[in-house]
C-alpha cells in the first residue's frame, strides 16, 4: 500500500552504522568525542571470553606470519632486520586503541616497504644511519599528515584514487618488488628504483651469481610455494586438532627461516658467498626522536603524501571488505587517525612506515580475531620475539627473505584489470596501462602521480565533450529519445537538444559552438529547445554561454526555451537575469514544450 | 505537421560556418589543406575596391592608436621602445595570412607585456641585452607552441580556463600594471611583480617625486581621460567629414605623445629630472635569431605555455565576439596557427609576444575593417614610423607614455564578476576572488596557475559528492520527484535513489556508502531501484562499486534494480558480467519498475 510521504527532512533513522555493536547509543557514559576518536571505549567495553580465544588463537598465527615478514620487508626497504620488528609491536598497539576495524592486521608491508626503499634511497646509501633516520623521519611525517587527514575529514581525497590506476600501481609494485629481490636470489648486487635500471644492473651482474646462494633460494622459494596449498590438506590427515592445524599450516614462511638458518650455521655457507642477516640487537624497540631538520623534511614531503595517501587505501579497502563480511562497517576518517597514530608510534620505537596489511588481515580475519585487542596480542608475540629470537637469526640468509617476500608479492599479482578495462572502458583502460608503465618504468612515485593525474585529465577531458542529442518524440508516448537511435517523430520548426552532462566551463563552449552549427542554413527552424534532466549543474561559465545562445539565437529569429530544468538547477537560475532575457519559456516537462511551441 | 526522423546519421548540412563568404564549397580551384592554413587564399580572391576602402581607413586610425601604444607597452615590458614598433610590424602581416578573424588586432598588449616582464624578469636586468635576448626567445617558444596546439587542435584547452578565472585574472593584472606605472609617472624608482612589493617600494621612494614629472602625468591622464569621451562630440561641432572626426577622435595620445615631446625638448625638462625615452634606433626591424640555450629555454617554458593560453583566449573572445556581430566565425584551431606565425615572426624581427588586443580591435571592427589587409596596412604604418618618426621620439617622457597604458588599462577593469558570482555561485566567488588576490599577491604566473587549479579542483570536489535523491510518485503521474522538495507517493519495500551525476571514481565510493547507511535497519525494505536518468557514464570504479552493492545488498536479501539507464551506458554495461550478477531487473522506466515491484 502506497503511504504519502510529505514535506520532511529526512529521517534520522537513515544513517546508523551496520554494525549494532558498535551503535554509540547504548553506553551514554563515555562522551561522544571520546568515542569517535578511541574506539577501543567501545569494543574494550564488551570485551568477552569468547573475544579472548578468538584473538588469542589469531595474534599466535599471525605472529607467526609476521616474524619472518617483518624481517623480510625491512629488508625491502634497504632498512636493517630489526626495524621491521620495531615497526610490528608499537603501532599495532596504537592502532588497537585509535582504530576502527576489528580485524585489520597493522605492520610493515611490501608496496610501502618499497616506498620507502624509493624515497630514502635519493637522501643516503641504504645501510648507513642517515638512511635509517630518514625511513624514521619518513613514518613521522606519514603518521602526522594521516592524523591531520583524520581530523580535517578528507579521507574523501582517496577517491580520487581510481580502481584502474591501483591496479595498475599495484601490479606495477609487485613487479618491482619481486624484480629487486631477484639479487638476494642469486647473491648478486643491482639497486635501481625501476625495472630498466634494476634489470640492466641484474644483468651486468649475473656472472657473479653464487651457486649456494641461488640452492638455497630455489629449495625456499618451491617450499614456500608448495606449502601455501600443499601444507593444510597434509596436516588434515594427521588428525591434529583443527585449531593447531590452522596454526600450523602457516609456519611455512617461519620454517624457511629455521631450516635455512640452521643450514647456513651448520654448513657454514656463509664462508662460501651467502649473504646472511648477521648480528641484530637484542631487546626491547629503542626510544627513537625523528630528526627535525628543513631540508630533510622537505625532500621526503611528496613521498611521505603519497606514503599516507597508498598506505590509507590498501588499508582501508582491505578493512571495508572485511568488515563487510561481518556486516561491521568502518569508519574512513577515524582510520586516518588509527593509521597516523600507529605511524607516528613507529617513528618514536625504531620503526619505520606501516599500514594495514592484506594477507595479513585475511589470515587474522580468517584465524578467527574478534577485535582490535589480536593486534595487541601480536605486538606482544613479536616483542617477544625481538627479547628472545634474534640472536638465533644470526645465520638467517638474505635469500631466504627474499624468497619469502617474491611468494608474498606474487601471489597478490593480479592484471585481470586490464583484461576488464580493455573490455569496457578504453580511457580506462589507458589508465591502468599507463600507471603500470610509468610505475615500471619511472619508480613508484612517478607511475601513482602519472596515475592519478591522468585519470583526472581524461575525466575532465571527456567532460568537456558532452554527449549531445537530437531528440524527438517516441510515437504516441511523451518520451523523448536520440533521433539518431530511434524512430521518433520531430516538427521543422522546432530543434530539442538533450545535453547529457553538467554545464560547466569546460564544455561551456562546446555547447555554444555545437548549437550555433547546427541551427545555421536551416530555414524553417523557429524555436531551439535545450532538455536539461541530465543538467545537474551550471555554473557561471555556462550561465554566460547559455546567455550568448540566446542572444545570438534571438539575433537569428529564433527563440530559446529550457526544459525539464531540475529543481536546484532552476532555484540558481532564479537568482540571475537569464530567466528574464530569454526569448522563450521555461517548460516543466519536454512534452509541454512540444505541445505549446507546435500548437 | 511532425514528420517521422528514421536512424539516420546527422545530415551534413548541420554543420557550415555561420559566414557564407568563407564557405569552403565555392572555390575549388584551392586545395582544402591549404585553404584550412592559409585564410588569406579565401578573403584575397575575393578582395574588392570596397573593402579596399574599408581597410585603409581602419588601418590608419589603429596606426595613429597603435605608435603611442607599441612604444608604452614596450615600457610596461621592461624593453627598449623600439621593440613596441618591431611587435607591430611583421607579426601583423603573418596574422593576415594565417588568421581566420577579420578585423583582430594583432601585436603588443598590456597583459602579455606585463607576463613577459614577469617572466623575464626573473632572468635578467631590464635595460641589458640578456633581457631583451629573453623577451625574443619568449616570443619564440610562444610562437611553437601556439602552433604546435594549431597543428594538435589543441584549442579546446582554453576552455579549462573559467569565466571566473579570466576575469579574476584580468582585473588582478590591470590593477598590477596600473601599479606598476605610477612610478613612471611620479618619476621615481619602484620595482615588483606583485601589488606588495610594488606598493612597499613606491611608498619607500616617493620621497624622490619629481615635481615635473607629476605635472606631465597629470595633464597627459587629465587630457587623456577626457578625450576618450569629449574629443568625438566636439568634432563633430566642426563640421569636418564624419569620417576624418572618427580618425580625429582617436589621436588623444598620439596628441600626448607630441605635446609633451615637444615640451620637455623646449623647456629641456630632461635637464631637470623628466625621464625621457632616449635615443631610438631609425630602420627596419632587424633580423633576430632567438638565443638556443637549454637553461634560458627551460626556465621560460612555464611562462611560455601560460603567456600563449592568455594570449589565445584573450584573442579569441575578442574575435569572436567581433565577428559574431557580422555573422562570422573564426576557427580557434587556425586562430593558434596564425597567433602562433605572428610569435614566430615577432621573435625573428625583434619584437616580443604578441596577440589579438581588446580596444584595438574594437577600433578596427568600428572603424569599418573588412579583411585581414587592414592589419597588413597597418603594419605599412608602422614601418614608416620606424623609419621616419623614432629621431623625434628622443624626447618622449616616460611618464606621458605610462599616463597612455594606466588610461587604456583602467578603462577595461571589470569587478562586475565578483558581484555576480556570489549571487549565483560561492564556488565561483571563491575562484574569482582567490586568483584576483593570488595574481596581486604573487604576480600574474602563480595567480592564474592558482586560479586553474582551485577552478578544477572546486569542480572535481563538487562531483565526488553528487546530488542524491530519494524519489516518489507523484500521484496521478509517471512523474518521480525527490521526497523532501514534494509530496510524493512511496512503497515501504521499495526504495528508489536517484543519483544526479555521472558515476566515476571520486563519487564511486559516496554512492556506495550512501546506500549501504541507508538501508540500514529499514525492516520493511525488499527492493532498492538506482534510478539513472542523470547519469552519463559508468566508469570502470563506478561499476565495481554498482557491483559491491548489489552483492552487499544480497547479503542483506535486497534486490537491486536499476531504471531509465541511458543508451550508450547500457550499451556498455552489456558489455560487462553487472546485468548477469544483478539480483533484480533494470528497467526502460521508473514507472514500470514501481509496477512490476509493488505488483
Amino acid at each position: 500500500m502506497p503511504i504519502f510521504w510529505p514535506l520532511l527532512p529526512l529521517p534520522d533513522t537513515i544513517c546508523p552504522p551496520l554494525s549494532t555493536s558498535i551503535s554509540p547509543v547504548k553506553r551514554l557514559s563515555i562522551p561522544a568525542p571520546l568515542r569517535r576518536y578511541l574506539p577501543i571505549l567501545d569494543w574494550g567495553s564488551q570485551y568477552s571470553r569468547d573475544d579472548l580465544t578468538g584473538d588469542g588463537v589469531a595474534a599466535v598465527i599471525v605472529t607467526i606470519m609476521l616474524i619472518p615478514q617483518s624481517l623480510a620487508y625491512a629488508l625491502l626497504a634497504g632498512l636493517p632486520p630489526e626495524m621491521g620488528l620495531y615497526a610490528s609491536i608499537l603501532p599495532l598497539i596504537a592502532y588497537a586503541v585509535f582504530g576502527t576495524s576489528r580485524v585489520l592486521a597493522v605492520g610493515p608491508v611490501a608496496i610501502i616497504s618499497l616506498m620507502t626503499a624509493t624515497a630514502v634511497g635519493q637522501m643516503a646509501l641504504s645501510g648507513t644511519t642517515e638512511y635509517a633516520a630518514a625511513a624514521i623521519v619518513l613514518a613521522f611525517m606519514s603518521g602526522l599528515i594521516l592524523l591531520l587527514m583524520g581530523v580535517l575529514r578528507l579521507g574523501f581525497l582517496a577517491n580520487f584514487l581510481s580502481h584502474p590506476v591501483i591496479a595498475g600501481f599495484m601490479a606495477g609494485a609487485i613487479i618491482l618488488i619481486a624484480t629487486s629481490q631477484i639479487k638476494h636470489l642469486f647473491g648478486i648486487k643491482a639497486s635501481g628504483s625501476d625495472l630498466i635500471t634494476l634489470g640492466g644492473a641484474l644483468i651486468r651482474n649475473i656472472a657473479q651469481t653464487n651457486p649456494i646462494t641461488v640452492a638455497i633460494s630455489a629449495a625456499s622459494v618451491g617450499f614456500l610455494i608448495w606449502a601455501r596449498k600443499g601444507l593444510k590438506p597434509l596436516l588434515d590427515r594427521t588428525g591434529l586438532p583443527a585449531r593447531l592445524v590452522t596454526i600450523l599450516s602457516k609456519t611455512g614462511p617461519l620454517v624457511i627461516v629455521a631450516a635455512t638458518t640452521f643450514a647456513v650455521w651448520v654448513l657454514q655457507l656463509d664462508q662460501h658467498g651467502v649473504s646472511i642477516v648477521g648480528k641484530l640487537p637484542r631487546g626491547i624497540p629503542p626510544l627513537t626522536v625523528p630528526v627535525f631538520d628543513a631540508e630533510i623534511w622537505g625532500q621526503l614531503a611528496v613521498s611521505a603524501i603519497l606514503i599516507s595517501i597508498i598506505g590509507f587505501v590498501e588499508s582501508v579497502s582491505v578493512g571495508q571488505t572485511l568488515a563487510a563480511r561481518r556486516r561491521q562497517r568502518i569508519i574512513p576518517d577515524q582510520e586516518l587517525i588509527g593509521l597516523g597514530a600507529a605511524n607516528v608510534a613507529s617513528a618514536i620505537s625504531g620503526g619505520y612506515p606501516v599500514t594495514g596489511g592484506f594477507s595479513r588481515s585475511v589470515v587474522n580475519f580468517d584465524s578467527g580475531a574478534r577485535t582490535p585487542a589480536a593486534g595487541g596480542m601480536t605486538a606482544i608475540g613479536i616483542l617477544l620475539a625481538a627479547l628472545f629470537l634474534t640472536p638465533a637469526l644470526y645465520y638467517l640468509p638474505k635469500a631466504a627473505l627474499s624468497s619469502i617476500i617474491i611468494v608474498a608479492v606474487l601471489s597478490l599479482l593480479d592484471l585481470s584489470m586490464l583484461r576488464k578495462t580493455w573490455a569496457y572502458s578504453k580511457t580506462d583502460f589507458l589508465a591502468v596501462a599507463v600507471t603500470l608503465l610509468a610505475t615500471l618504468g619511472f619508480g613508484v612515485k612517478i607511475g601513482v602521480t602519472a596515475g592519478v593525474l591522468l585519470s583526472l585529465a581524461l575525466f575532465l577531458y571527456k567532460t568537456s565533450r558532452p554527449h549531445v542529442a537530437e531528440v524527438g518524440r517516441v510515437p504516441g508516448t511523451e518520451h523523448f529519445r536520440n533521433i539518431l537511435r530511434h524512430t521518433v517523430e520531430t516538427t521543422p520548426q522546432i530543434l530539442t537538444i538533450r545535453i547529457d552532462e553538467s554545464l560547466y566551463f569546460a564544455n561551456a563552449r562546446f555547447l555554444e559552438d555545437y548549437i550555433l552549427d547546427r541551427v545555421t542554413g536551416d530555414k524553417d527552424l523557429r524555436h531551439v529547445v535545450l532538455m536539461c534532466p541530465a543538467v545537474n549543474e551550471i555554473d557561471t561559465s555556462a550561465l554566460e554561454s547559455i546567455e550568448a545562445i540566446n542572444h545570438r539565437l534571438h539575433s537569428l529569429g529564433l527563440k530559446l526555451h529550457l526544459s525539464e530544468v531540475k529543481g536546484p538547477v532552476m532555484d540558481r537560475l532564479k537568482r540571475t537575469d537569464l530567466l528574464e532575457e530569454l526569448t522563450g519559456q521555461v517548460f516543466l516537462s519536454q512534452h509541454q514544450a512540444i505541445d505549446a511551441l507546435s500548437g
